[in-house]
This record gives structure tokens, sequence and C-alpha cells, in this order.
């Protein structure tokens, strides 16, 4: 199966690394960063081209733009990881556009645009044939989509509710066990690389409201969009409220959750009982999802990371891979 | 999509409701018990036959069984729920054997047939072309074999522990919080419906074992058989042990567990801290999956139970049709 990768940050090298540590039966066969491009229809060398992008700072031949690649390449699954903008979803919406249009299939980390555009891409890739999956857009290394769309398939679920932002949650942990104020937990989240010089879109509990939007249209085909959510941050959280609920055998932690039918559609901190399946530490993130027939169903790992994105967004691959095989 | 039903304890029952409940496109052309059958290629009227059960206490025609609905009625997936025979896997393997000799897709419930003869089944899957799904064997209504062969593809899979029987749980669960003794509490598990007349291989660690030799045999391929799992089972704990670990902010699980690079393969109690997200409360069962790739992913969710199983049937059911039908 050939694959054609658009973006070299962390998740780009790390579904690289592991496509070329593995033996996966996957071939890449276009390949961009934001500054040149690549094409080689009989598989490029992924460990050359991840030697020049360390020592050059680029990929391939600057003469080519990502939007050559995805127009020009021979690929069967166009593997979308640039980063997020969430306000407008591009680049990234046009390069799955273009090649959703030339039939093929698209495996995207990208966040902006499956929140803002799902029910376009979802049309377009009916109308063309083609599978768009977005695993690694929610909760990381823990296949979430897999579970709604294929473990769960014949459930109604009737809620989710869980913890989406490992930067919140590292800082929340941090809060509760040290007794740290919010600034003294963000400074060290920063220091371990879990939050970003502007944490605004962590801390605000915007990322997870994002991850809200993409996990109820998932399931419940509404079109809802960012301004839909209630959103609370963290980063009004004192000392005292952390140690007010410790005291109570409790803890505070960020809770993105949607139930339709009572109108719920929110992020914002919670108190919850210490002993609470979803009180989980650190950067970890965790799902509870509530069905009709399985109950509720607990999902816990890592939210982030190169080899856990990546994890995901080769899930993703194999899928379609997988599953369209069959049929030939 | 059409589907003969060989079982009709509570979870054929549980699925033949949820068919009839919703809207899934799922035809029922054949059905049995132990006692009768029927077949109808356009569709058997589930109410009636529910009613028809409940009244006299069989379903169909006595002068049909269950191997003329296998060999007979016109079907594209076989779903075989009779009661697990965990010596010889009969009669669940005959019907199984017959219905891809026929070129049938199987979905089953039963842990005999798969903890026997997995290699088997599935040589013979292949075959036939032909998929054997098996989901609610392991953890009720957690999808775990959705997330190893799709959610997890791709990684390898370095150990699974986890809490695979709901019974021993709930024991010791009522142990800890009520200072019971185990009699006590496995009278308690009776009187709720959780253990049997014959609590012997929940308790004895059994039944988890034949499910961890069910998930070692999915993951490594490494035709695991009973006798190779290390087996301690919860009748001999005392009160003391558990009060002393609770002295200790931990508390004791059967805990389930595969490591093939350090030869492990036990089910035995084991001391937890109470907030691993492992130490689940009640009936609950929970599984921890240690990857390469996506680190530790843990899926929590109801072990047992009628709906619960009929949504891991109902799961493995729609995945067959819905990864077939892309191919057509």
């Amino acid at each position: 199966m050939k694959i054609a990768i658009i973006g070299m940050g962390s998740v780009g090298r790390g579904i690289l690394e592991m496509i070329d540590g593995k033996d996966l039966g996957l071939s890449v066969t276009g390949l961009a960063d934001s500054k040149s491009g690549l094409m080689d229809k009989d598989g490029i060398h992924i460990d050359e081209v991840l030697a020049a992008k360390r020592e050059r700072g680029y990929c391939g031949d600057k003469s080519l733009s990502a939007i050559d690649i995805v127009e020009q390449a021979d690929y069967d699954i166009l593997v979308e990881v640039t980063p997020t903008d969430a306000k407008t979803g591009e680049p990234a919406m046009e390069f799955m556009k273009k090649a959703i249009g030339r039939g093929k299939n698209v495996v995207t980390s990208n966040k902006g645009p499956i929140a803002l555009h799902y029910a376009k891409l979802q049309s377009l890739a009916r109308k063309h044939q083609v599978g768009v999956r977005y695993e690694a857009t929610v909760g990381g290394a823990i296949p979430v989509m897999h579970t709604l769309q294929h473990g769960l398939a014949g459930n109604r679920v009737l809620a989710v509710f869980g913890i989406l932002n490992g930067t919140c949650n590292f800082i929340l942990t941090r809060m509760a066990a040290e007794g740290l104020t919010y600034p003294q937990a963000l400074l060290e989240a920063r220091e371990m690389g879990y939050a970003e010089a502007d944490p605004t879109y962590d801390v605000k509990g915007i990322d997870a409201a994002i991850k809200l939007v993409i996990l109820s249209n998932t399931i419940w085909k509404r079109n809802v969009k960012l301004e839909d959510i209630e959103i609370t941050g963290i980063d009004m959280l004192t000392t005292d409220a952390l140690r007010l609920a410790e005291d109570q055998h409790c803890t505070i932690r960020l809770i993105a959750e949607a139930v339709p039918d009572r109108g719920i559609l929110r992020v914002a901190p919670q108190i919850l009982p210490k002993n609470h399946p979803l009180v989980v530490e650190g950067t970890l993130n965790a799902l509870t999802i509530e069905t009709d027939m399985a109950g509720e169903i607990t999902l816990i790992g890592k939210g982030a990371g190169s080899k856990e994105t990546a994890s995901a967004v080769i899930g993703d691959i194999l899928f379609i891979r997988d599953t369209h095989a069959r049929g030939h």
C-alpha cells in the first residue's frame, strides 16, 4: 500500500520511523514538509530522508510544494499531519479535498478540518467512495474512534465524558499532589515539554472542546460547532479549591461532556471522587462512553506524543488497507 | 444481512431482543434452542418466537435440531451462542465447522471452541474465506478484540494484564468493603445472580485462564493451552489478607497476566494500590494492553450480562457486514 505523508513535525517523523522500523507492507511514495517535497513511486528511502531533514532542515526538492505532492504523487492514502489551524482548517483542508477528488483515502491527525468541516468531508468521501479516518485527533493513542465506529457498533451512545487534554491533567495532578499554584504547575508543564509557550488553547479548555466537537459529530452527526460548547478552563483554579476537594477524598479534573438528551455540551473543571475511573494521573487521557447495550465503557491511555500519535495514524492506515483488501 | 442464531439462553434472547428493537438491517432466518429449530428465509418474527419460548419452553419445530438449522438454513452469518463446554468445545465446534464449510461467517460468544481450537478455526476460516469473530468471549461488553485487532493494529503487544472474571471481582470487592469472609461474599454473589450454583470455574480462576488463552492466541498466535497457564483462585483468600492490603492503601484483585518475553502466563490474586487503573469495583472487568507504540491502553466495562454480551455479538455481526460490503 502506497502512502504520501504531508507534514514532517514530530507526528510525521514518528510515522516515518515506525514504517521504517516495522514490516507493515507500507511504502512511502510522497512526502512534504513546509519547505519542500519529494516523490518516488518505488518508495522513498526513509532513513535518508530523516537524515536529510535533520541535517539541512528540509526533506526534499525545494521546487516541489506540499500541494504538488498531493496532486501528483502516486499513492493510495494521503496522511495529512500538518499543524492544526483551528480557525480555518487550512492548508490541511485543501490537501484533503484535493486527495479525495483524486479518489484517494485520507488519514489525518489534524483537528482543524475535522472539527470545522466534518459533514463536508464525509459527503465528499462518500461521493468519491474513499475513507477519511482521524483516530489521532482525539485521545492520542487511545483507539476512541475505532471503539465508537466498530467496537460499539449497534449501540446507541447516550453520553461521552472524559479527560481529553493531557496538559491540563498534568497541571491539575501536580497542583493536587504538591500543593503547587496554577502558575507554578504551568511552569513545570512547560519545562517538561507538556505545555507550549502559549498554553491558551490547552488551559482555557479550547483544545478539549475541539475534540468534543469531533466526538459529537462522529457519534451523533449533528454538525456541532466550537461555538456550541460551553467552555471553562483551568486557569482560574486556586490551590484552595483543590485542597478543599482533596479534604473530601475528591479531586478536580477538566471534563469534556456531551449528553444530547439533556442538552449538555461543555468543558469545565469538575469535582470527582478520587476512586472514579476517570481520575487518571499526569498527561493521561480517559474517556467514558455511555451506551444503551454495553453500558459504560472507559478507555484510558496516553493522549499525546510522537509514537502514540503515530500508533493511531498507522491503525487507520492498516484499517483502510485491510477492509478494502477484502473485497478485491 | 441474514443470520442464524444457535442458542436461546440469556445471550441468544438478548441478541434477538436487540435485533427486534433496533433498525440494524439484520434478518434472522434460522434459530435453534436445545429442543427445536425453525427456519424462514424471509425472516423469523422475533416477538412471536420469544413469546413461544416463554410460554412453552422451546422456540420452533421439535423435528428440527440445531445441526439442521446450521446445515440447511439460508444465512450469511452463524451466531453460535450455546453454553460453553470448556473440555470438548462441543457441540459448538461442530456447528462452526459445518457453517464455515458452507462458506458462512461465524460469530460466537462461546469460549470453548476458541480456547481449544483457535488455530484450526482460523485455518478453516482462511480456507473458506470467511470471518470468525468472538468479541463476546473476553471482557463481555468491552471491545477487547476490536481494540487488539484493529484499534492497535501495527503495534507489537508486549503484555496484557487485567480482571477478566466479574464474579471474583464482586467477591473481592465485597470482602474488602464489608469485611465479609469468602463464604459470605460467595453467598451474596449467588443471591445477586453473579455466581452459579457450582462456582468452581469462576473462583478457581479457570474462567479467567480460559480468557487468557483466547487473548494470548489472538495476539501472539502461539497455540497456548489451558494447561500452560499457572492458576491460583480466590477461594483460599482470607479476610485478614484483604485487611492487611487495605491497611497499606492497597487491595487484592484476581489478575490474569501474559508477558511472553518474561515467560509469564498466569492467573493469580495480586495486591494492587487502590488508585491503580485496574482496581475496578463489583462485577466490572478491566484490561491493560501494553504496546510498543501506544504505550499502555486500559479498557474498563461490564464483563457479563445479556444485553452486554449481545452488544459484543452485534458489534461482530455489523463488522462483518460493513467490511464485506465495501468490496461489492
